[in-house]
């Protein structure tokens, strides 16, 4: 489908099924509103399906691999080759996400969208669990200019587009995004200095852990690489592709084709919100399939959550990435459902109500 | 066990145990703390288990179940035969804390040990999900007079003891508390302002949703009570009686029986959190042992938890009680565990570390 017309299919959630939602939960065994968030998350969930009893039984988490030329100016403390070997690691279920996944009862499906590795040539290929769409290997180094062209950063969302109408489907109903690129903290947070307006320094955090010297480079890199590129802030796209990255632009891709879906998407971190934002402000209705899953420790996270206005789910300091945030907010968000699916209501209990 | 030899018998965990399983989490596929708090519980759940490899297989919740005498002062939005009503819910499976103990994979252990009405009466008899333990049928009015005498809150402690060693006895892992007793955030409101020193007003919510003027009387109720009575702040079990409830002083019981039995224990909200500041200030070295599951829309519950030093895993607005936050959370300390038990490590998977 044309980008376009795909866009304008687009539609804000129905605010009557969240209200029809709301008299079912005001009918359960608990005083009114006393299961907080988790009632949200339940008419949430009910709104985006249109369906006043949705089922969860299958949930994916997308793993997005992409490599970052940027990452030549030292501001990673892991090299570049931990992508492709994460990527194995993903595929052999060693990694975080596998256990959160697992833990879930979700699948963890890696994508390789921009890895600087060839995974064909090492007798990797498509399989249910590992998606080949190389768009770019690896974006080139943004300090010098554009990470990508805007045909590609096209072509990145139109992948992770793809997958959405592809799992939607295959009848899965809830989606996680997640990633894995060593140096994508610093396209994330030139996007979020640039689109939130908030001062580099305000938006840089550590990443995987690095040291004050390395975290000034890093401040300087993306500094450089927005004044060499001067994206357009009214143009997400083109903030994308001079500023971004293939696994971001996948992630834009997969939140657009899951609202188009009417299916509910449940975005990880700090990198996986820099694509959410993306996503919002090339359709704004896209945030009504959104839910936050964990407010992570990477410094720039809270405001991209401000600015698209979402709340996380969960705040436990967590900082990885991969989508794990992700699987272990469907936890909750599940449990949510729960209730309201499977609570008695005061008549079928013979509870007396408030007096 | 005489109480004190039992209390005497609980250790602060092992500092060592807790070093050795960082360890583990700093040769994982991830950066370094990057799974946050998760690799706090980890770490927690090795240090009380003296167990390099917990195991959390077998999980319980026990909702204790009371009445109290103050309701009559109108303190609740809800009458008092909601109680045993509520406890037949539990046992029929519709509840609540029902559905999310079956999210979380774990049983629910309804214990009555207070409330003002006959089960066995009605048919009811002790089974593996119902427990009769009744030590008082409702405490008695507190703004008249004690709740209970210092013998019967020590009677409340042991059932909670009893319990904990049964069911630690019977393999389970992991103990979750909960409760059920129209008006009990009332005693709840009462014992933090006499342990933590705050003013009523502070620390007075509005329970199961009562409305400006109700939320005034209970705040003069829980004023009388205190100053009939006169408990001894320095005395927890003086506390306990005069402004407390059989189902505090049983949840109390569990948890000083769960330090003792070297079993995690993950405390609910607002009511729960009272019980488990009786037992902190019973025996100190009882914090080891457990979990803030979550942080409760109870106004009061902010200034319990930073009495002990807590800080919880959970913040969804919820404010249900009976175990749910409790429930809900062993889903994300297990999944803290696994993370540590299940994870590849950098030499495993083949993945380069820091540069």
């Amino acid at each position: 489908m044309e980008l376009n017309t795909l866009l304008s299919s687009i539609k804000n959630t129905n605010g009557k099924f969240a209200e029809e939602a709301q008299n079912r939960l005001d009918s359960l065994t608990k005083p009114q509103g006393s299961m907080g968030r988790l009632e949200e998350f339940a008419k949430q969930l009910v709104a985006i399906t249109e369906n006043q009893m949705p089922v969860l039984d299958k949930k994916v988490v997308f793993t997005f691999a992409g490599d970052h030329g940027v990452a030549e100016e030292g501001v990673s403390a892991f090299p570049k080759e931990v992508t492709p070997q994460m990527v194995m690691n993903f595929i052999n279920g060693g990694a975080g996400i596998n256990v959160l996944a697992r833990h879930a009862g979700a699948e963890v499906v890696v994508v390789d969208i921009g890895v600087d590795y060839d995974f064909a040539g090492a007798g990797l290929k498509s399989s249910s669990t590992f998606v080949s769409s190389k768009i770019v290997s690896g974006t080139k180094n943004m300090r010098k200019g554009p990470a990508m062209t805007r045909d590609e950063a096209v072509k990145c969302i139109q992948v992770g587009i793809g997958l959405a109408d592809e799992y939607a489907k295959k009848g899965y109903k809830i989606f996680g995004t997640g990633e894995m690129g060593i140096a994508n903290t610093t396209p994330s947070s030139a996007i979020t200095a640039v689109l939130t307006g908030k001062s580099v320094e305000d938006i840089t955090g550590r990443g995987t852990g690095i040291n004050d010297d390395a975290w000034k480079n890093k401040v300087q890199v993306i500094k450089d690489s927005i004044a060499a590129n001067k994206p357009d802030k009214n143009d997400p796209v083109d903030v994308l592709s001079k500023i971004g990255g293939a696994e971001i632009a996948g992630i834009a891709g997969l939140i657009i084709g899951a609202a188009a879906n009417k299916t509910p998407v449940v975005i990880d971190g700090f990198i996986s919100t820099a694509g959410a934002l993306i996503a919002y402000l090339i359709e704004p209705k896209t945030r009504d399939y959104m839910f936050a899953a964990h407010m992570s420790q990477e410094v720039g996270h809270k405001s991209i959550l401000e600015k698209i206005g979402l709340r996380p789910v969960l705040d436990l300091d967590m900082r990885l990435g991969e989508g794990t945030g992700a699987a272990l907010a469907m936890l909750i968000i599940e449990g949510g459902l729960k209730i309201y699916k499977e609570m008695a209501t005061f008549a079928e209990a013979a509870v007396a109500g408030k007096k």
